[in-house]
């Protein structure tokens, strides 16, 4: 489905850069068109076209302003894949004598999955931003409140003192897990897919788009088997299963009863429509929004992971639009996890009071909690 | 996320018109807005406001072109819900003296839930207008081929003779039981939520907004109490997972070397980016893209039940992009459900000719599959 | 996989009859052995087998004890099913000279799925009566806590005054909700399939083993046609979706800050393995492990719809586990619900206290629940 | 659930030793008992407690069949976790006056979590080799037909020739990917969890056991941090995602009108219940039948990453269950494709007839699929 970055409800799940990156159509028009180009050029290097025919594909790529997104749609749903379509417009758009050398040797997976590739990387970067930034804080939060007593609360029940800056360091550690996943996906999974129709299409090729693209080179083209795609999807629902804990920490420790954290009024958040006096939690509220849409489209990118000889019936095609969500997002949950962790505010007086009406055995003091946050604040800094 | 109804790949998610009414983001403005109009004059029907005030609400709603859906998205982030940005607005639109009546003892998600049971009563009048002509279509298949003999196929082997019509019969009953769910949700299941902001709102408003509306009165506000949006997800899954089955069938029937059936040529069909020669089964493999996205976000809907107290943090954020994904991409899937069996051509020689190959025992003469068909034809013009 | 109803999580997932039902291989090979004893006895009605072939195998298959599971499973891994082996364990009980009519005429499917909607038929009696024990209790706080006045919270924050029998009908109209659907469907689509080997058995031998076995006649067999398993699927979700709703309530509910209610010690729950001064809340905690595994479950099968020809490859054998799954947590998750709601205790004085306290306006007397409350309890008597 | 390795459907859900491995409830009692003991040693060593108490308890471990599992599931439904019930049994068995030593400074979590880390290590390990025969046998068949050409098909349509050699190294690279993954889950993420009631033991204690039990040490407890479930359940999905890739592939050229491979009889396989002549791949059926199983299952451990305060109320429950499926349903998916590439037969004169009666424009030599083959064969041996 197509996406605007404005609308009723794109304040909560599109926040950040990343969810406008993947949900402008023009930004994966030109994806698909850098792909292109950067075929053109590779096809040039290993003189399997003029390098006149690249020079002038490049330009017409670069003029993306010139493709109707319109015209585009309609032809898309004839093939079932947007590509004849934009290849013929790029064939248009480059004229004689070299539109016969556009999309040489390729296929429509090519151009989507590399292009899918190109928005990931480009997306993750913003992604990873805030998942960095989120963790800083975290990082920050754990150190101020080393010795920050609370009551320490398991099945929802009191437990045993603990201090909020150990609560903060495990969001810490699964922030840098989380970040971790992500760069490990973008260094390794993002690779080009440059197979042609069935697959057999020579490395050469290949590898010299990856490079064009700072993509991954693959051992072989991937085109049904789809373990990229299945690493994309569950390293940003690894992070957005923790910016969804996160927030769940959060929803429960503003509770007025509890008391013990709330979202500092920065200017960017409000009551209630019928209520003037309440004081929402809307950073943990929208990420949360977000974080729980994830497990299901990531069960959506595991079950398209059969897919039928050289290329999929259906299973390929599901892919596009879930794994364009998953981004979306994803990068909301992050953006609102890293508001949420810049404008939280701990109240250290009602901790304490808290844990002093808590039922829990006299007196037992805390572990020393330093060890452990240390240990966390130095994996974070590696 | 805000989806446009054009774009690179909208021709394959969103085609029919359920699409284009549940992503079109003034649609759903729309449908707020009809929501505050219906309350204005409920309230007014029950002297909580007066007639006045409800009439200069019922304009002010009516000029939906006067709302800016930048300023809308804006404002939805900083209450996590577009309501409180949309009174302001309606407020500033109907002006004084009768501003104050607008949104009259209601909340946010009076509105956000009433608008979303209408948008979905509005866009399955037309899923099931298509989820009809395909369901008529395979009728008429299966009264034409009662007697074409094809090899029935188990485990994707061949066994033992059936007919074709026996087949199509098939799809009309799951088409026609897919139909009766949706029509049950639709007369009993799509309700207004008049709670207020606790959900103890005394029911005569609600009654009358519903009236107003032509939605169900339900026994009570079901704020946190997830079951009628659990129903409509579920009916919508089991249409696309009818059309899914359908889908699939077709791709294995089209194969060359099974030959069987095809997609007519009907000009809005075409060909591979590499391969002229190829006959692809587009709207089987475009629905098929669109069905299987559909049982992850069910997944998601479903979890969303477990809803805190009287207003959930997240859970019940996360259903509304849900319940739009649901609605558009299973009315997508029907859509091409519908052209692919309009445009299906049997090859009663082919399968004539596949059943004499076959290794099944000589001469089983197929049951006769007339009582089987006869049982669905009546049981579909019913 | 088959399952036993002791082990070391099963006290969790396996609580009350139905899990016992579903999880007891034996009970399914009961089950299969009374469909083979209904198609002969319907066999015979039809004379397609000598009535005392019918009275023969009747009696072999009332001999359940003589069927050997071990050996059941090694054959089942030889055919992707357990019932070849099946037929021909069965015909060695029945002897000559009727052993040739056993299985007269049927398909591994229609014994399998028969056994499965028999084995649903039978869980859903258990189920249906723990759901409506839970709601009769959850009507009996409604109505006993009609004014017990709490503060209502939405978005995890105190928002208004609401009453705690308010909420207690909310959960009623949920309980009744599902319990209506699964009547719905305990009544409409648990039907026999009797098609055989590819669906076109004449309808009169699968209209007498649905009389038997007291199950729904379909219209045409539904061999690949998977409406009624994903309705079945449905139905189970929306109840555990209930159920995990007010689990999570009393969870939030029962936290010590909060301290409104709390589950009573009825000498079957107990304390912490580290911490002898806490109170878990168990009935919930046990409810939400059970009714968190659903949704994912019901994905399964709602993906599993898209069945090729006349018998899925995968997609119909991947239901079998799954069914048994959603049958038994579903079963166990309202188990625990219903002792959930037996043993919750109130804490009206906690709730005034905590309203008292609450940044409410001043003295916004609630709405009068009364009237809401009664809407509840009639539709519940009904 | 409790699962036993017997049963009407574990022919085909549980084949290999990891299902069994997992679903044997004693296993698990063993693993639960094997990190009692690790914690005993390494308390001793770090002076907390006796040597001779953790000699006793040592010893009291080993002795597994003293435990009672039925009492167990009893008890561990009084707590929701069975550990309370394992404890006070293991001090019964260690007697006095060691019996207090039991446990020493650790909660239920700390048990459960690093006995579900070790029963995963040890299912990982015969996963792992499953997945590596298949793998070597895909290498096989990439060499031994890097010249067999057959039709390449894309959209379930003939397209151009390609070598059945390309195909199966598509399916090595898959299977290599997979296995890739699992090992850096094994070498990373598979950590001990030994923080205490809340998650603030020092890290002495935790070293110690990771060393014990040959587990991850973590950088914290990671209690309510679920990156390391969530690692595990997706590098078992991707593996469960190929096997179903390759088996997809194998049901669909294995169709009779396709005929270009088939699976081998090995005196292991079966035909019908109804249709003798049928050569059901059954193989193939049943990997499916159980990849198909596991995305649902991944969603759940996803969506149970939202975990409250230091030990979550049902989300940590449920992770339980769920991931015994996920290892044994995998397990089971990857034993099954072994067996299926081990017995595949390749009819290199029927991919030679299709691929002649293939409309493919006339001569399009394939691509020299050495090359590839040679990369895919290469990064398999590294």
């Amino acid at each position: 489905m197509a996406q605007r970055t404005s609308g009723l409800f794109t304040g909560i799940y599109a926040r950040g850069e990343a969810a406008a990156l993947v949900s402008d159509e023009s930004y994966w028009l030109a994806a698909m068109l850098d792909v292109e180009a950067a075929l053109a050029r590779a096809c040039a290097a290993e003189e399997l076209i003029p390098a006149d025919a690249a020079d002038a594909i490049g330009a017409a790529c670069r003029a993306t302003e010139r493709f109707d997104l319109e015209t585009l749609a309609v032809e898309a749903a004839l093939h079932a894949t947007p590509i004849p379509g934009l290849v013929r417009a790029l064939r248009d758009a480059v004229g004689e004598p070299y539109a016969a050398y556009v999309h040489h040797g390729a296929t429509s997976q090519d151009i989507v999955d590399t292009a899918l590739m190109l928005v990931a990387a480009r997306a993750l970067v913003v992604i990873i931003a805030d998942a960095r930034a989120a963790a800083d804080r975290a990082a920050a939060l754990a150190d101020a409140h080393r010795q920050t007593a609370m009551i320490g609360r398991t099945l929802m029940q009191q437990a045993l003192p603990v201090s909020f800056g150990l609560r903060a360091a495990g969001w810490l550690t699964g922030l840098d897990a989380a970040v971790g996943g992500l760069q490990r996906v973008s260094a390794r999974e993002l690779a080009v897919q440059m197979g042609g129709p069935v697959g057999s299409r020579p490395h050469a090729v290949a590898a010299r788009v990856a490079a064009e693209l700072e993509l991954t080179e693959p051992v072989l083209p991937w085109q049904a088997i789809r373990v990229r795609p299945a690493a994309l999807a569950a390293a940003l629902a690894t992070l957005a299963g923790v910016v969804g804990k996160i927030a769940r920490d959060v929803t429960l420790l503003a509770q007025q009863e509890v008391g013990e954290v709330r979202e500092r009024d920065d200017g960017e958040r409000g009551g209630s429509s019928s209520m003037a006096h309440k004081h929402n939690p809307v950073a943990a509220v929208s990420a949360l929004a977000c974080s729980k849409r994830i497990p299901g489209l990531v069960a959506t990118i595991l079950a398209a992971m059969e897919q039928e000889h050289e290329r999929a019936a259906g299973a390929w095609q599901a892919e596009w639009g879930t794994q364009r969500e998953l981004l979306a997002l994803t990068g909301s949950a992050t953006a609102w996890g890293r508001k949420l962790l810049e404008r939280l505010e701990v109240d250290s007086d009602r901790m304490a009071a808290n844990l002093a009406q808590a039922a829990a055995p006299a007196a037992p003091a805390p572990d020393d909690p330093d060890e452990l946050i240390d240990r966390a604040l130095q994996a974070h800094r590696r």
